[in-house]
Formats: structure tokens, C-alpha cells, sequence
């Protein structure tokens, strides 16, 4: 099996520290966040600072569209980007918008962002409508496209029927079992099994308020819940999705929150007492955390083969199948 | 040589029946125009159409990005289209929308059209100021990313100046030489000769303005022209950008020459007795004639190595020169 390392969610606050950190960690691809409630202009002035960083750094990272492209991440010793929406605005409502974007390089979107979207419901709206219209369309041409649906972010009832109707295996990129850590955006057995039954993937976030004890959370009890989901939906449709947020202000958490959306504050996972980003665990503070949670899986009795999966082998299986375009 | 035929400039009413009619004519690869006046915006609502058209005609058209894609086209019986802009108005202000632009396929871009723009005058301007600030950051972007420049409407200081500055080899897609047809489009020896001696392609007009008696002008009038014009600046560096604009309607024409710039009317090359889209002539009504030009050339004594060059063997070694992307 390739050793070959993936972390299928960042938004960190970019510099040359963290593409050199991702190196360093010999991480081979990294899927980033490019918009969050941008519609699809703004998210051209986001790609722009991104070809910006491929250009001053590109020793470190350069633009992954395939697989292949983090094989050559790998050979070259740099780190193959690859672009995700975490809401579906950057379509609008133009659902032809989605093969610009595919032809630019965007290879996941969620179809929802906490709240209810043109596509379907996020997982704080107090109903579930599960796919709207467009919804259904857009799923359809996501998997002709070969756009990976993420539903990181959904209600149950949307995440179940995408699930179930999308041709090609859906992810959800960054979260935990609710199990585990009974938070809004944890995901339930139902969702666990029906996703891995149908060979989509998930992955394990690092964010606080996904995790048991919070910050407080140790390398120990995060390999342990890895280690039990495998044994509860088997070893081969989990991956790592850090939710990682180096180095970003609190500003950015509060707009992550609150978007355009309302002009009052709302704080989400958070609170009024812990407004800002939560502080990250001792044993995750920046991508050269991420061979840690190797020697974690290994102490909790994962052989190597599997801890090649849930690194990064899973992830590169799913990158293979979710991402050519079907005429 | 190979005998591979390339049209460099169409801007028709685009249809099953246009897109058959390349095939039939054995026309490997068309430049085609994406942009008049369009903003950035306005012009991915013109490539969406591009992709219904692909996806609806994918039995006789696919979009080009390099010169294999045009051996690909040959062998597989189809034509390549490359996309253009005859305005710089796509990339707005923002020059690293040229990047965005890129990746999307554009190959081709006028740095004016007719009119002053932010990067170079039009061949129409009293004053030609030559390359602007911004058009002089353009030209080198475009060089390192792999655009074509194209002069075909622009002032004759502005082209001399940009054979002049480009590290790459410019174009002008569609004129004829001033000396056959003293039209404001058609081009000067002094810009035939620069042009050529830096490696830089000649389309050959089919459009009646810039031809010697219009809509009259005959294969031979043409092809007499065509063999001329080799006899003054080589066979190396010229070709055809018929200009056709099959199908379209009178308002399109009046749309190309106003576009927002003006409340009046403008005839440009035309006048109010004859407003519209002139006729083409006899010799080459659509995609089916562009053969034709093979036999006149012949009659007119150019042989087939020759021929073969005029009909598409220099646009492909300008192709292949063209579009590689520097870092």
C-alpha cells in the first residue's frame, strides 16, 4: 500500500510557515477551504491570492486536481493543494457554474453550510428539508462532473437522502462521531454506517469542540475513537480532516459564524465566555502534529496497514474514484 | 509536413449545423470569439453556453487547449475550439484574472478593440497612445502564462510597439494587408514586416470590409493576395482568420461596434446605406468553402507544402509555440 499522507480539511491563515509545516510533516495533500459564504465573484479573488501562493511558494505546495497529482506531491517533496467549498454560494444560483468551478480546480463542496442553503438544510436549522430542487440537480452534476459532495456541515435527514441518491460515494470531510462527542456536528451511527456502507469516507476532525474534553482532548482519547469507529464501520472509509485554523484571528471564526447571514452575533459551537477559536489540543497545534497521530494509532494496536489508511491511503483511493468527469 | 487545417477567428451564430460544417470542411481547430464587451462576469455566462455546446455537439466539437489537442481533433474526426476575447473587457481591471482566464482556456486576447482600452488604443482612435501602463504588465503576463497577443483591431503605434515588447510572438488573427484594401483594419507593410520578422501570424480576412471590392472580391482576387503578400513577408507567417460570422443577425453587428461605449450609432467599418453584416462573397459563404482556398492558392501557383502551411501548418507551429504556461 502507498504511504502517502492526506488531511482532507484546512483553512488555515496561509503564509510560507504553514506550506513549509505541511511539507515538513510530509504531508502529500492538504484539501483547503476557498470560500465559505462567498458568492462566486468574491471566490475569484480568493483564487487569485491562491495563485499567488502557488507562484511565491512553490517549493512547498502547487494545485492538485487527480490523484496522480499527489503522487507527483510526493515525488517532487511538495504538497498538492486541492480546493473545497464549505457552502455552496460560490454557485449561486446557476447550477452551469459548477463545471467553471470543476474546470478551475474545486474538488469537494458541501451543500450546506449550519444553515438551510439553495441545495439543502445545515445542521443548526431546527428543520430538515432534506435535498431542496436544485438540490437534487446539483447532486446529479457533481457526480458528473466529479466534484466530491461533502456534508460536513448538514442536517441528518439531508446528509441521509445524499447519501442514498448521489451516484458516486459522498464525504464528510470533517467531523466525529456523536458517540464520541455529543456535538451538533458530530455525525450519528446512522449517518457512520450508511456512509461507509455506500463507500464514502470520513474524517476525523482535530477542531475542539468536535473532540471529547475539548482542548483538554489527548492524543490517547482521539486514536481510541479512531480506533473504535474502525471497528464499528470498518478500517477503510476513514481519513483525517484536521479542521485545522493555524494562525487565524478571531474575526475570522466570528465570520465563519455569522457570514451575511444575521447582524447579530452568533456563536455557533461556541459561547459568550469562549467566543473566539478554541485553543487547540497539546498533542495538534500545526501540521507537524500530524505523524503523532501514527505512533497514537500504533499504541492502541492498529497495524501498519492500517494506519497507512487512515493516513492518507483511504483518502487517495476515494481522490482516484470522485474526481473524473463522466460525459 | 502535417496537413492540418485552422481557422483563427469565427464568431458565428453558433449551431449543430455551423459546428457539422466545420467537420465536413475537415477544419481541425477554430479560434473562436468568447468576448466582445462582456466584463468578467457576463463572459463565464458565455462560456456556460460553450459547455451545452460541447456537451451537445461532442461528436464534432471539443474545447482546444494546446496544439496536440488539434492532432487529437484530426484523429478523431472532430475540431478543436479555442476560446478568444476581441476586447481585454473580461479582465476588467484586475490582472491576474488573466490567470483565472488561462486555466478556463482562453488562448487568445485583443489588447483593444476598435476603442481606447485600459491597455492599448483601437485601430478607430484619433490618438493612439501605444501600450498603456497596465498594457505593458499585460503583455509580459500574458508571455508567462501562455496568451496570445492579438493586434487585429488595434492603432498601428500600439501593435509596433507590442512585436516590439512581447517575448512571445503576437498575432493579428483577422486583416488583410492595407495595400490590397485601404480599410482602418487592414495593416501596414511596416506592421506586416515587424510582424513576420518576430514570428508573428497573419490571418488572412474573409470579411467583405476588409476586402478589395467587398462582397465582389473573387477566390482569385483572394488567393492573388494571399501569394503576394508570402512574396513580401515569407510563407512562414501567414494564415487564415476568416471572420466568419455565419447566421448572425444585423443586431449583432451593430452590438460589436457600439457595444456600451456609445448611446449613438456607430457604422464602424460599415455606413448608414449599409448598416448590416455585408455579404460574403461568392467563393466562401460558411465552413464548406474554407477547401476552396487550397485549389485557388494552387491555381495561383503555390504548391502543397506551401499551401499546406497557409491552411493551418503555420498556425499549428504558432500554437505550438503559443500556450505553454511559464513559471
Amino acid at each position: 500500500m502507498e504511504d502517502i499522507r492526506i488531511d482532507c480539511l484546512q483553512y488555515a491563515n496561509w503564509s510560507g510557515l504553514v506550506f513549509e509545516q505541511m511539507r515538513e510533516a510530509r504531508i502529500d495533500a492538504v484539501h483547503v477551504t476557498i470560500a465559505y459564504h462567498e458568492g462566486f465573484r468574491d471566490t475569484i479573488l480568493n483564487l487569485e491570492k491562491w495563485y499567488q501562493y502557488f507562484y511565491d511558494y512553490s517549493e512547498f505546495i502547487f494545485q492538485g486536481f487527480s490523484a496522480d497529482d499527489i503522487r507527483l506531491a510526493k515525488q517532487t517533496g511538495r504538497t498538492a493543494i486541492f480546493f473545497g467549498f464549505q457552502n455552496p454560494s460560490p454557485i449561486e444560483d446557476d447550477i452551469r457554474l459548477l463545471e467553471v468551478w470543476k474546470r478551475l480546480g474545486v474538488s469537494f463542496m458541501q451543500l450546506s453550510y449550519n444553515n438551510q442553503s439553495l441545495l439543502a438544510s445545515g445542521c443548526y436549522e431546527k428543520q430538515d428539508t432534506g435535498l431542496t430542487r436544485m438540490g437534487l440537480e446539483v447532486v446529479q452534476e457533481m457526480n458528473r462532473l466529479g466534484i466530491a459532495v461533502d456534508m460536513s456541515h448538514s442536517g441528518e435527514k439531508s446528509t441521509l437522502q445524499t447519501i442514498e441518491i448521489s451516484d458516486r460515494p459522498i464525504a464528510i470531510t470533517h467531523a466525529n462521531p456523536y458517540w464520541w462527542h455529543a456535538a451538533i456536528r458530530n455525525k450519528s451511527d446512522t449517518v457512520l454506517r450508511a456512509l461507509s456502507q455506500t463507500g464514502g469516507m470520513l474524517g476525523f476532525s482535530l477542531y475542539p469542540h468536535h473532540l471529547y474534553k475539548g482542548s483538554l482532548c489527548s492524543l490517547r482519547d482521539f486514536c481510541g475513537m479512531i480506533c473504535k469507529t474502525a471497528d464499528m464501520i470498518g478500517v477503510d472509509n476513514i481519513g483525517i480532516g484536521s479542521d485545522l485554523c493555524q494562525d487565524q484571528p478571531d474575526s475570522v471564526v466570528e465570520w465563519m459564524r455569522v457570514g451575511r447571514w444575521t447582524k447579530k452575533i452568533d456563536y455557533g459551537e461556541g459561547s459568550a465566555s469562549n467566543a473566539g477559536f478554541p485553543k487547540m489540543p497539546d498533542f495538534y497545534k500545526n501540521n507537524l502534529d500530524f505523524p503523532n497521530l501514527a505512533s497514537g494509532l500504533k499504541e492502541y494496536g492498529m497495524n501498519n496497514e492500517e494506519i497507512t489508511k487512515v493516513l492518507g491511503g483511504n483518502w487517495l483511493r476515494y481522490f482516484e474514484n470522485s474526481f473524473s468527469h463522466k460525459n
